[in-house]
């Protein structure tokens, strides 16, 4: 198995460097060639895959979409370079003029002066054909090719501009970042199943844990962000997380993404349901104003008429915790305030035999201890929440869960 | 085990919601306090923990951290406002006017009108002394406590920093972030030992493997890199990978994070090369500009003289690849081309009987396939190059290695 890993490196290494070729005019991306005005009709270079090709008795139009984008660009030709490889799927670097469309479906096309299919595609073997609107179920079937469609696309494109808006949201707002770990010994919440760690080759430890003690897969990094926030009062991390749950529900996950934050000499719910409304508020403002596209497909093509739902709030106050619910969807957050008094955290882990083992635990309430309180948010329940993605499935480029581990 | 860890979770919850208080000034970080020009005379509420105390005659000096940046707040008060609880370590609210500073050591100061121990702090009990510079070594006994120091404070909040950093140059270069699988059944590198992942508990699967196959933890995120930038053309990602190596030595973590990014369209190592250079710098600089201090005291206090060394360059023309390599830390760049011609491809896997394992990797190039290359870059070692850290366990926030999993 390994010696197999080790040689597939291999083959995959190129066997000579290739000669860079010169380079005549600017490469630009397909969203950058659609956001150019197209009046100075310069010269360019536009790479991608082709998604639909229509010829006509002169013409050739080619679209040619890079990822950058939902839109593709439009590309038109002289008939004499159609040719059997210029099909749906295949890869074209296509060199030309910018210039402003007569068309009113978009502000510019690409005037070729040479199409070169660098790679061609066959359609009667390709998973995904042209013009048909896969099911999001067959399209699971092929997760090396799914995020060559339109929908895949707009998710994966969405899910990257929210992660990039809530690392912004957090660092504006004086948050900082803790990569809390993934291995841990010291496991936190106690709701679902844990998946354990072990090296794959017992060969060099054959006596012991690698670890020297059990070790698991994280399923909050709540625990980790207390210690942080005794130092840096206002913390946060945003990493995967754990459930070794037998599900294969559309609900769940054995990997999954979670926001957790921290929030040192925090007194109120409110002040913490403050954080978390900014947080959402920020993060979709975002996703809205950078890719309306993206957003707009899913609520057209998978959930008619959806528009961001109205959320129910839980609030427990009894026990100073808060969850929000979202229809359909489940918990997209929950946030307590902690316990911070030393003498009542150690009665009640003195009751439980759990003193030595939280000692850690009681000292951060025992140097310098303060209010705080924290929240966590599901990822991909975020995503599903805005763009009404009925399976977590499809809001994951990956998605792992029981009897499924696909590449 | 799972009843305690429940136990545990419940002890944690408050058990009655605090009643907020009335908030009569601002609350200010420290950060935004020593920003302030101090001449409005403001008045302001300060929270943080004492970082020293210095008491004369008619005037108490007290100095406020918050983790918000390694300087501390000056405030004066009262000699009448001194008490025992007043030590290194306590954490306090400070309420009062903050000034321009007659002293040349800081530009403001808070004249404390009122002083409010939060939680106290045992000086002799606390493993962190007043004044003392603990060596590094010592601190790693303490996972808990460390954050609180000076050194560790800086070596995070510059972790934090340079992680918004990575993520903001990306997006500006227009790649899409890919959360690349943590549980992989399909693994890439064959570098180093696995470990493997399985649920602690098999009351519901008795006979089989969760994911029916075996499942690891990833040592690489480039295979799935490949797959999407056959989609979006420029994507990257940024999370944690994994070695059972059994090595306690200063170079290695059994989970340690990587920067890696694949490019489509790219024909030659000068262009993979570009976007490392590029990487390095804008995150470097965003470092340096946001967190000089930080910075300063890293290069003062653990490196003296250490100024961002210059790096040797291996090229492995043969291979079209190259390492990066930096004097006293190894491979910190790791790049090359991948070979993107299908039959190959298609040769060499069929020549080591992989063919069928690899059926997804050959559809690639079966699809519209294209030149393509990229490159992963060692977080830590990154971290560790340009702030002259020796050990690999001082720029991580709970390091991970053989024996060792604490917290």
């Amino acid at each position: 198995m390994l010696r197999a890993r080790r040689l597939f490196r291999a083959l995959r290494s190129c066997s000579s460097a290739p000669c860079p070729r010169p380079r005549p005019s600017a490469r630009l991306s397909v969203r950058d060639a659609l956001g150019s005005l197209g009046t100075s009709g310069e010269r360019v270079k536009v790479q991608g895959w082709i998604r639909s090709v229509r010829s006509q008795k002169e013409v050739l139009f080619l679209h040619v979409n890079d990822g950058s984008s939902l839109e593709s660009l439009q590309v038109v030709a002289d008939s004499s370079c159609d040719s059997r490889e210029l099909a749906f799927g295949s890869s074209v670097e296509v060199q030309g003029q910018l210039v402003k469309s007569p068309s009113k479906r978009q502000n510019v096309e690409l005037k070729a002066e040479e199409i070169k299919v660098i790679g061609s595609c066959d359609s009667q073997e390709f998973p995904i054909k042209y013009k048909e609107r896969h099911p999001l179920e067959y399209l699971r079937q092929y997760p090396h090719l799914r995020c060559r469609t339109n929908i895949l696309g707009s998710i994966l494109r969405v899910r990257s501009e929210a992660t990039a808006a809530i690392h912004s949201f957090f660092k504006d707002s004086g948050f900082v970042h803790i990569h809390t770990p993934i291995i841990t010994s010291n496991d936190c919440e106690g709701a679902g199943e844990l998946f354990q760690v072990e090296p794959s080759s017992k060969i060099n430890l054959p006596e012991k844990n690698f670890f020297d003690v059990p070790a698991f897969l994280t399923v909050s990094g709540q625990l980790h962000l207390e210690v942080m926030s005794g130092a840096f009062t206002q913390v946060f991390t945003f990493g995967p997380t754990f459930r070794a749950e037998n599900s294969q529900s559309r609900r769940h996950l054995a990997e999954f993404y979670m926001v957790e934050a921290e929030i040192s000499f925090i007194e109120s719910l409110q002040d913490l349901m403050q954080v978390m409304e900014e947080l959402f508020k920020a993060t979709t403002m975002m996703v809205l104003s950078n890719c309306p596209e993206d957003v707009e497909l899913c609520h057209k093509f998978i959930a008619p008429g959806h528009k961001i739902r109205t959320y129910a709030k839980k609030q427990l106050f009894n026990v100073a915790a808060v969850d929000l619910l979202v229809p359909g969807i489940g918990e997209l957050f929950g946030g307590s305030l902690r316990e911070e008094r030393h003498h009542v955290l150690e009665q009640r882990l003195a009751r439980s035999g759990l003193t030595e083992a939280y000692q850690w635990y009681l000292d951060l309430r025992r140097f310098g201890s303060v209010p705080h309180g924290g929240f966590g948010m599901g990822f991909e329940r975020y995503l599903q929440c805005i763009l009404g993605i009925d399976n977590i499935k499809d809001v994951v480029p990956f998605p792992r869960f029981t009897h499924s581990c696909l590449l």
